[in-house]
Formats: structure tokens, sequence, C-alpha cells
């Protein structure tokens, strides 16, 4: 926590307050102008930087105090997971408006519980004042071989994580003016960044991977675009939630699940592994155009949705 | 650069596209949901994220577009050369309201230029829509011994860089409705990181460093407190900007340079390696309270003024 805190001296030590005592000793190395790290011998640091803003991200009145901090962190953290990069440390940037500070204490306690989920202290950040409540996480990690989007290869499968589709479905439920369904909700309001997941396909040879935030489409497109080859995917093949179609699937973002390619994957050993979660293989990386994403629907191809457009544009 | 930028996929390609043109190959790493870097062996990983806020930190009318873009990466690059760390990388998150989106391309230079100034690159962020301009940065060092503001000793000398109080002076000019002297509001709006000045000190032996955020009498008593001992100044001996009295410079926050401790510092010797960088003793620790800071004035003990306020509390 750096002493930069322009909230002003009394709302300033109450904020610090505030998020010290929901923190307890999750918070670590607080005090100096600097937090002093360890990277492990051998190892490379992998940071990401993510922010969570009030109306683009979410709105006030679909999740809970607590779910946005946890959210805001399990995001950001998404960025390691994507990097099979063990995590080190979070800094928070938060901006608090006046109307959220009576909130400050739960959304402290959902960022802590995020950070205690993967057992990684809060190692910095500062507060300030403004209009929008804005949450600006970076995520520090290491990986003696971090995996880029880069790797993918012709011949690989390609694996998604989990089940697709809640996110979206919760977010068109509220733009409608519907309430979701608890489980669309919980995908969108808990999601949990796949770190040990992605480590765990990162042992097994995994050679690209990048997480889902734009939607599988989009991103599918990114890491093909990145590793200059075409992805090829069956529509039927896609892991969805209930009450969701693979097309929904597709265009579905903020899932916080992983993409990955690898020549191939175990997946009943990987959900033995990883608490029931699934991994369910999708396509194949095919020769092709790079960057290009072919959706085929029982053998023949058909055309790709449009990508995963935020909701406040 | 996160492919999650939710001004949505025009203003989002626009927004990274302007930023990459704007840095070139400062920027590195980019791509990827993470940036990797290297940790020199033997290093500890030092890290820090520091947010400028408009109507906070600065009004519009005050600066240059550039300006904002060095004074916010120069502000968050400070806290490195508080603990003596050398810089690795900086990730920003951006929050560009419409009405500044025209000025994001000198914003960026300005950002760029204060990396390429400390020859840093510039490793990954994001930008986010808002009401507010926002620079959340955070910055990424290495250092074998990281100085801390814990360990400063009784019988050190006290030291400051530089000459205090312009920024003060500037802030008082503007918020007066006059406008600042032009080397006053050199001085806010173009400080400048002292991280080479902070590695020769720790070289030379200091032993506690802190920037000059909030203002020096605070700044001090923070340094006290962490070290466990009193800081007696001499308000004869502060070394101060033209037209600022001892006392403004006392109160006058975000300095930006820094305040050490050490058995002895040879100035002349770092003027001469720094540039004709001033390097100045203006006081000693003294056994007293932990975290008290007297006050002498021609030997005499004196009331200290009251500390930095923040101008938009």
């Amino acid at each position: 926590m750096t002493t930069h805190l322009p909230l002003g001296p009394g709302a300033e030590f109450d904020a610090i307050r505030t998020l010290l005592a929901a923190w307890g000793p999750r918070a670590r190395g607080i005090g100096d102008d600097g937090a002093v790290l360890d990277v492990p011998p051998g190892s490379k640091l992998v940071v990401s930087t993510d922010t969570t803003v009030e109306h683009v991200h979410f709105r006030r009145e679909w999740l809970t105090p607590e779910e946005i901090g946890w959210r805001a962190t399990m995001a950001a953290l998404s960025d390691l997971a994507a990097m099979a990069a063990a995590p080190l440390g979070v800094l928070l940037a938060l901006t608090v408006p006046t109307a959220w500070r009576d909130a400050l204490t739960p959304i402290a306690h959902g960022i802590g519980e995020a950070a205690a989920h993967g057992d990684i202290p809060i190692v910095g950040g500062d507060v300030t004042a403004g209009d929008r409540l804005a949450l600006a996480i970076t995520v520090l990690g290491h990986a003696a071989h971090p995996l880029a989007r880069s790797g993918a290869r012709v011949g690989d499968a390609i694996y998604v994580t989990g089940r697709l589709g809640g996110p979206g479905a919760a977010l068109g439920a509220w733009l409608a003016g519907r309430a979701p369904t608890l489980a669309h909700r919980a995908r969108f309001a808990r999601p949990e960044a796949r770190i040990a997941a992605a480590r765990w396909c990162a042992q097994q040879g995994a050679t690209a991977a990048i997480d889902l935030s734009d939607g599988l489409a989009g991103d599918l497109a990114h890491l093909a675009a990145a590793s200059g080859v075409c992805a090829e995917i069956d529509l039927e093949c896609l892991p969805v939630s209930e009450g969701v179609t693979p097309r929904e699937a597709l265009a579905s973002g903020e899932e916080y699940e992983l993409l990955l390619t690898a020549a191939a994957l175990d997946a009943p050993a990987f959900s033995a592994a990883q608490a029931g979660l699934a991994l369910t293989a999708i396509g194949r990386v095919v020769p092709g155009p790079a960057g290009s994403v072919r959706l085929l629907d029982r053998g023949g191809a058909v055309e790709l949705p449009s990508a995963h457009d935020h909701f406040a544009r």
C-alpha cells in the first residue's frame, strides 16, 4: 500500500484500515513504497493487468459487492492461468466513488476470498476517489515455461475447460429485464481462474492457451492468429451450460475458462485431478489461413456468429 | 495488452493501435495474456501500483496530455526509486472518457517518453471507457537489496534530493487562479523519478528511503515510524526552489524527490554522478518517540506545519 491515497487523511486511513481488516494476513509487505517478492530461480516472471469498471463490466444491481471483488480478481488471475503461471501476488488500484464507500468492506472481502482461494498474497495497491467504481488489478506469477498463444501446431487437438454459455445467458437475461437462472448467474458472478487446470495441462504437453474473455469464437481466432494456424471446431462437441445452445456458447464472453491446444490430453485424468472440471476436445488445428476459424456442424462448414460484444459499448 | 478492452471492437483496436503506434519498440511482449520478464538471479522482485486521476491529482487545464502521461508514469516509477530498484517494466490500466479519446496519442507519447527516459519497456495494460481520465500504473523492478523505510538508525544523517516546494507553489498558484512560474510549473508537470540517484545512494550505504509524495513533513514521519526512530530536521537547511519558503517546502507534496538516511553520503560526489542534482543533509536520526519529527529553527524547536493535503479532497 503506498502512502498515496488521495481520499484525504481521514478517509484515506479509513480506506486502508477497511481493506487491511478485511484481508488480514492475506495482505503482506504492505507499508513500504513497493512490495518485495521472490521469483523462484529458473522461473520467468509473468504479469498482467485487468480492469473491471461499473457500467462497463457489470451493473450494481446484478452483483453483490463481494461478488464484484471476487469476479474482478478472478478475471485478472485468469490471465495468469492462460500463461500456466503460478501466482505470486496481486496488486489493486481501486477507484471508489462516495456512493460505494460503505461497500468497501464487502468488496475487500470478495477480493480477499478470491486471493485466498488461490493462496495468493495481496502485496500492494492504492485507493482513489472517482465517479465510478473501478478495480484495476495487476497479477504477478511465475513459470519455468509460460504457455503462450503462439504455440499451436497443425495436428494439435483443441480443448476447452468447463461448460460454456452461462455468463452470456446471465447477461442476456439481465439486459432483457429478466432474472437469470441461478446457475447462469453463478457462472457470471463467481468465475474461477483455472490456474491449477492450466498448470496440469502445461505439464501434460499443452502447446498454447488463452482464457475465454471475448468468447470462444473470438479468442480462438486470437490464438490461431498468434500461432499462424487455422482452427477447426465442431459445433456439436461444444460443452454447454444447461439451457444454452452451442451457438450461444460460441459468443459468450467473460467465461474465464481455458482454451488450449495439445497433441493430446487425457480428459478423464484431467477431470480426476481437477475436482471434476470437464475438459472437452472441440476441434483441431489444421492447415489454412493464419488466424482463421472454421466451424463445422455435423461435418459441414457453417458460418461463425459474430464475436462477443461488451454490453456497454 | 490483454484482449479485454471493453471500448468495443472498433474503438478497442483503435485504442490499441494508438498506444502501440506512440510507443513503437518500447512496447514489448504485447499480444499474450501476460507479459514474460526475467528477474536477474539473486535479485528480489519489487512492485508497486500508483493511480493518477483527473480532478484528484490534476485538472485538465493545468497540464498538456503529454505531461499527464509523463507525470503519472514518473509518479509510479518514483516508488521503485524509493526502494532503490532497477526498473523491469511498466503496466498501464487506462480509463479514457469519450472527451479524452482524441488526447490518447499525446498521453501515450508522454508515457512512452517517461519509459524511454529510464529505458523501461511497457509490458502490458488495458484500456476501458469511463467518466474520468485515470491512469493506474504498475511498475516492476528488481534489486538485490531493496531499500526499505524501516532501516534508519539513530546517528544516521537525513538527506533529500533536489530542491523542494515547486509543485506545492504551482498547485497553490493554480488553486488561487494565478499562473505558476514556469519553474514551479515544470516541477509539477515534469517530475523525474530518482532511480539512478537512489541506486547510487544504496550502493553508498543508505539505510532507508521514501519518495516525497505527501510532503517532507508527512513522509519523514512515515519513515521514522517504520524505522522506530525520531527524526530531527533543521528548517534553515532545507533546499528550496526559488520563491518558496522552507515552511512551504515542508508541506509541498508530489515532489517525487527522495528522502534518505545514511551514516554519511558524499553530497558533492552524488551531484557529480547525478548530473548536478543536489543532495542536501537536512537533519539527523535521534533517540525519541518512534515516528516523531522534530523541527529546529536555528537550533530551537518549532511547530511543524500540517501535512500536505490533496486539493480535491
